[in-house]
């Protein structure tokens, strides 16, 4: 008696290739995605075209971007025979959606989006027709896909919301009858929010992050150097882990025995910072390990394959739903 | 010895498919096209999502619009052997190069059309983000094929110029070092503007056309319940050309004998005025003759073979461009 295969819920998520990705990346996307593809039907993908919408990159850094980004997901343990991994500018099925939508869909909604408003006021050199497009894109990307869930953090629910009112209001003028679209889910999930070497968030234009595969001496020296406790000039000063960058790290990394032991060090003064940061170099230093000699292990040639094939598996879904939105708006089939 | 063949230089044109075609069209672009085929490469393409950005037609209608456009361009003598005749829906290249074309396109240009702004002022349902990029889609439309030349009426100038200046702008911001567009010279065609059977301008909408393949008896009815001189009521008094919206009509179809015989009689009222539409009648059938047959010749199953033909001849064009415009982004290739 054969048993059925469970329907795995589909979700799908898209992150910009950044190039290698530091562990802000890693706590705030990648475990999640981790937690997901065990009883998901994932779909990630890289969003190279968003990347655009806001720069315009040297020709030579964008590819290398994409590649070095995947290598990272796969080194986390992404899994591709379970997960599938493409690239959006290699699917035209993006921009054809991202087209269709843009015909009943009001420009109102996209231009009061707060990520638009607030990022062109402050540089008006991004108040182009793709980057106010972009939650329209993103919609496509989504859409097409049909997905139960897309995970997001709370910055992004906003962009989710867009994506379903484009969804109805697509399903009301075109398809009264039987609906295209599934208005997906946000999947707000509650992300570590991983601060960087000078305790600003981590990210790789504020030149403050540790990347996921740095070298175990390179992370060592990266946290050595990091400022602590203002007002703790001198080793003998007692300090206060409140106002010391370092802290919100050991929040993620150290046990609740080493936090204690380091605290009460502190305020006594009884340890000094670097002692304070050797148990937090080594546990960033044991979580790095394995996805360095993941990395290590794959071939260049494999990490395009892979992508490759996903990208292919991917087709395969958008051209169905892409069918569908054809018929509906009565093209020649 | 083997000639050279000479290079045509490429034109594009495109057509939003209204179903079949009246004399407005023949007269106002289709004329145009026929004589452009001589002597350029041409391609003719169905602007099938254009039309999705002014209204949702119900789901049979644009599909047959389509076919019937494309039956009045083979009638009307455009020879699929010398022209590439394709359709824009089938041609996700466009979408393609339409959403890389926005990263870089101000969103102003776009909201100070005066054709969007117009249309907006009048229905504000149209302002919706495909109607918005509507000259960037058409920039995309073009500048796909580096064509040296687009045939436009002056009120399509306007569209030239912004393609002209999407593609320098993309040139200055993605290929410094070598141009990968074209900027096309728009051909200012003088075209006679065909009244309709109420005196304005010859339109579907205004229910006011004859069809390019109106049958004869059609075509004559059509004429004979036209409205004259609505000074002349009996048919003893006389009339004056000028105040008859038949009178362009005779400028058009008839000749400098024919007129000069009407005007007189009109004037003495020595004619009726059916006695002055009956040459009309006959040019207009003359004309049409060889479109009906030429039409009733043709499998509908040959028109979308050759609908299919074209599109797969210029995807051919549209690919090797997105592949420059590709590695000018520096996008995967």
């Amino acid at each position: 008696m054969s048993t059925p295969v469970p329907i795995r819920p589909r979700v799908l998520s898209g992150m910009r290739p950044t190039g290698a990705l530091h562990l802000g990346h890693y706590h705030g996307a990648i475990k999640n995605w981790l937690r997901l593809q065990d009883g998901h039907d994932c779909f990630f993908f890289v969003a190279d075209w968003h990347a655009l919408t806001t720069s315009h990159p040297d020709r030579d850094t964008l590819s290398r971007h994409v590649y070095d980004m995947v290598t990272d997901w796969l080194a986390a343990g992404i899994d591709p025979e379970r997960c599938t991994l493409f690239l959006q500018s290699r699917m035209p099925e993006h921009a054809e959606l991202f087209t269709l939508l843009a015909m009943c869909t009001p420009s109102s909604w996209l231009a009061r989006m707060p990520s638009y408003k607030d990022q062109v006021a402050a540089d008006p050199e991004l108040a182009t027709y793709g980057f106010l497009g972009y939650p329209l894109l993103q919609a496509a990307d989504i859409l097409l896909y049909k997905p139960a869930g897309v995970p997001v953090g709370e910055d992004q629910a906003a962009h989710v919301e867009v994506t379903r009112e484009v969804a109805r209001r697509f399903n009301r003028v075109y398809a009264a009858d039987a609906s295209v679209f599934v208005e997906p889910q946000a999947l707000l999930t509650e992300t570590a929010r991983v601060p960087g070497l000078d305790g600003q968030k981590m990210s790789k234009s504020l030149d403050n992050a540790i990347a996921m595969r740095d070298a175990p001496e390179v992370t060592a020296a990266k946290i050595r150097t990091m400022p602590t406790d203002p007002q703790r000039v001198r080793r003998s000063d007692a300090g206060d882990p409140a106002r010391c960058p370092v802290w919100p790290l050991h929040q993620i990394y150290t046990d609740a025995a080493t936090r204690s032991a380091c605290e009460a060090g502190c305020r006594s003064a009884g340890i000094g910072c670097l002692d304070c940061k050797q148990p937090l170099i080594e546990a960033i230093q044991r979580e790095q390990a394995p996805w360095r000699e993941r990395a290590a292990a794959l071939d260049p040639q494999q990490v395009r394959w892979t992508l490759e094939v996903g990208t292919e598996r991917a087709r395969a879904v958008a051209r169905k739903t892409l069918r569908e939105v054809r018929a509906a708006m009565g093209l020649v089939a």
